[in-house]
């Protein structure tokens, strides 16, 4: 790393910061939730328009679901990093909980505040913000190339992006990827992500008659689609956690003693949780350590994310519902892959007598891992260390998920995370917001690995 | 009966119809919901005001919760009959399946369509319309006295009618009772209903944490609200239909010999039930017959009614709920309590290890029956016999529920049904409606009842 720049490029990140935020309020002030299907075509017109702004070559690029802004930039070297972002967004529902608006920026108290200002809309400013002050100080050029890949659909499972990949691999050849997110922990320490879990995301419906019934006329006589579904969500896993659906766990591969290592290496935030959330205790009387930090990564999960069926408003309604509903996020570690899931579901459902339950796939991906010990994520991890001033934490892998699995395992790359994020940012949730300060050591940590990135010898990273 | 003066009873009727849809409208236009607390006070001054312009001694009586309006009128004679009805109705969602307004009496194919229309707010009219008929018709007095009971929840448990009835015993003391509903089957047959199911509606909630969870950081090691109301729910009943919360069925009476008697001679409606509802099948494999229309209504029922947790909207949301809620109605059977099934409830919850689902008891009512041999019953079941010209189809115990306890145990009187309904009629789901031959029909039946019971000694119903 060039050393010498970082006074002057940590001096351009402030001297922009104004410019990139109301940047950030125009893409906040766009709803662009995947799962509601609103405001993505115009997201990615803004986006696509936000990199031309810049002097990227930029362009929208169709899939089978929604666009892909894709853009790309020279510099000064072949070797080309490639930045994942997306521009859609969590719904913002339940819309009470929001102390203001969701879908306008709103800045107090040092934080900024909308849906998707962290995820991943924030993340995406502070990677132009970093390059846009790299470039100053190089007299206007970029000391490396760069790609930007920035996605509609990661908050509905990036179904698109598999295939998207696979299509155009040699236009998004490069040599490392950054990704969409990263951050640091309650105690400013930044965060080294180094795998996401894969997800397999159902519907589960059952439909028992055409209508509601009377539940004192039918309550003896009829099948109810909420008492099938009660039933049917109760086979797939107990109040032991363990989930039951024969052959989910047979790709499961456990934590390796690099992972273990890695994972001891990690401080406890087990308490900050507790408290954050309000609850009452970890899952198996686990109460902190790393056993908790292996359970919270290396383990699948099986979560039910909503539930819906027949009245729920205020007091008493006495029917007998027709039909429910749930959503089921399943969570998946190496080598699990969406496909046998759900293979594995439907036939567990039949054989237990719930073929009336139909299963509506709503998106996945397969879980991938970074190999801690490569050059390019040991120059992030300085990099990193250097813009924080502590030495970053490293996760083998994370809880949540995203398409990183055809970046590692058909583009090539290793993958480091770097951003703007902390655990009490609310995302997914109501009032998601990140820390200006916060924010503002994230771009110099990105600036620094495009330093850094530049410095690097060819050999460390050969193109796939 | 003074069977001289039922033609022109019958033409009276008819004249007066468009007057008393005319009050029907404007009751419906009032949407008084008691699960949302809508239109109480309202609907009240209008009910009071209707029976006030037909010249009956009408108030507002205060309870601890909704008011009941009370009303009496003179008559020939001091045998005394009472009408119980109620002017709240059930929530009008799921708004989007309606094909007109619920709140707007609309008219088309010989049907009244609206929210309240049969249950109870036309049942209330059609009571009205049968008594200004027989007052027409003799001189313009009643041959007996009348009162009335018409109550705002009673499609929330009729929390308030026990401690109303025990606490106005003297005011409410009369003969004999005319109940809230009634009507004919697909055929034409009118039913003769001589009991209804008592009722226990709870909501189970959990509350996990203090906020939503993002499902990829916490599903693996946070408690999930959905989860734990699923597997509390599961403990409640299985799939084979049985209730497993020890002591529900202690107390449980089977049907007598003469209740089986009366349950033979029922006519069979299970094809018309099938595909009214388009279900595959009955529970348990009934396919009709008296063993269906013996669990129909002689079986306790655990039914869950709603189902509310996360998220619900279209696509995918990667949350872990904080909370949960379920809406279950239990119905009863003689000799079961509320009392009883919230207790039982409570111990069982906290021995399976589910203290943490809160129980709030939203409302409920004991089980209760009339004697099929009362005089007076044998008197309506003629007047229904004349009305329809078809014999009264007598079941021994209905599905439903309604504060009937108190009428039959603490004010001592037999109860008749008699009424507009028919198993088409969308009580309680979308498009709620009746066939206005039907209603005309009800309001003969009703008019033969007060007629017939102005004829009977006073022997046959002495005043308990």
């Amino acid at each position: 790393m060039n050393r010498d720049a970082l006074p002057e490029i940590d001096a351009a990140i402030l001297a922009d910061l104004e410019r990139n935020m109301a940047d950030l309020a125009r893409l906040v002030a766009i709803p662009s939730v995947a799962a509601q299907n609103r405001g993505i075509e115009e997201c990615a017109l803004l986006v696509r328009d936000l990199l031309t702004e810049r002097g990227y070559r930029s362009q929208i690029m169709p899939t089978a679901g929604n666009p892909v802004v894709y853009a790309e930039g020279d510099g000064d070297s072949e070797r080309t990093l490639l930045f994942y972002n997306h521009y859609d967004v969590q719904p913002a529902e339940p819309l009470n909980l929001w102390e203001s608006e969701p879908f306008t920026m709103s800045r107090r108290d040092g934080k900024v505040f909308g849906r998707g200002i962290s995820d991943d809309k924030g993340h995406f400013i502070s990677r132009l913000h970093a390059l846009d002050a790299v470039r100053k100080v190089h007299g206007g050029r970029l000391p490396c190339r760069v790609k930007f890949v920035i996605e509609g659909e990661e908050e509905v499972g990036s179904v698109q992006m598999p295939a998207f990949i696979e299509a155009n691999k040699q236009l998004l050849a490069a040599d490392a990827c950054v990704w969409e997110f990263g951050g640091e922990d309650e105690n400013g320490r930044p965060e080294q992500y180094l795998g996401l879990r894969g997800i397999c995301y159902v519907e589960l419906s059952v439909r028992t008659a055409v209508i509601d019934a009377h539940s004192g006329m039918a309550g003896s006589i009829f099948p109810n689609a909420a008492w099938r579904l009660i039933w049917a969500l109760n086979t797939l896993k107990g109040p032991d956690g363990r989930i039951r659906i024969p052959g989910h766990y047979d790709s499961v591969k456990p934590a390796s003693p690099r992972d273990m290592e890695l994972l001891a290496a990690m401080p406890d935030n087990s308490d900050e949780m507790l408290s954050r959330f309000e609850i009452k205790g970890f899952l198996d009387g686990m109460t902190g350590g790393i056993e908790l930090r292996r359970a919270e990564v290396f383990e699948p999960t099986c979560t039910i994310c909503g539930l819906e069926s027949g009245y729920q408003g205020p007091g008493s309604k006495t029917v007998l519902p027709a039909s429910a509903k749930a959503k089921v996020d399943f969570r998946l570690v190496p080598d699990q892959s969406p496909e046998e899931v759900l293979a594995n579901l439907r036939r567990h459902l039949d054989a237990e007598g719930f073929s009336d339950v139909a299963i509506t796939y709503l998106g996945g991906g397969r879980p991938a891992k970074t190999d801690p010990d490569h050059p390019f994520i040991r120059m992030a991890n300085e990099a990193a260390a250097d813009a924080y001033g502590k030495p970053p934490i490293i996760a083998p892998m994370v809880g949540g998920s995203g398409p990183n699995w055809p970046f590692t395992n058909v583009l090539d790359l290793p993958i480091t995370m770097c951003g703007i994020g902390y655990p009490g940012g609310q995302v997914h949730a109501p009032n998601e917001h990140f820390v200006l300060e916060h924010y503002i050591r994230g771009v110099k940590h990105a600036a620094r690995i495009v330093e850094g990135f530049a410095g690097m010898s060819g050999g460390d990273t050969a193109r796939g």
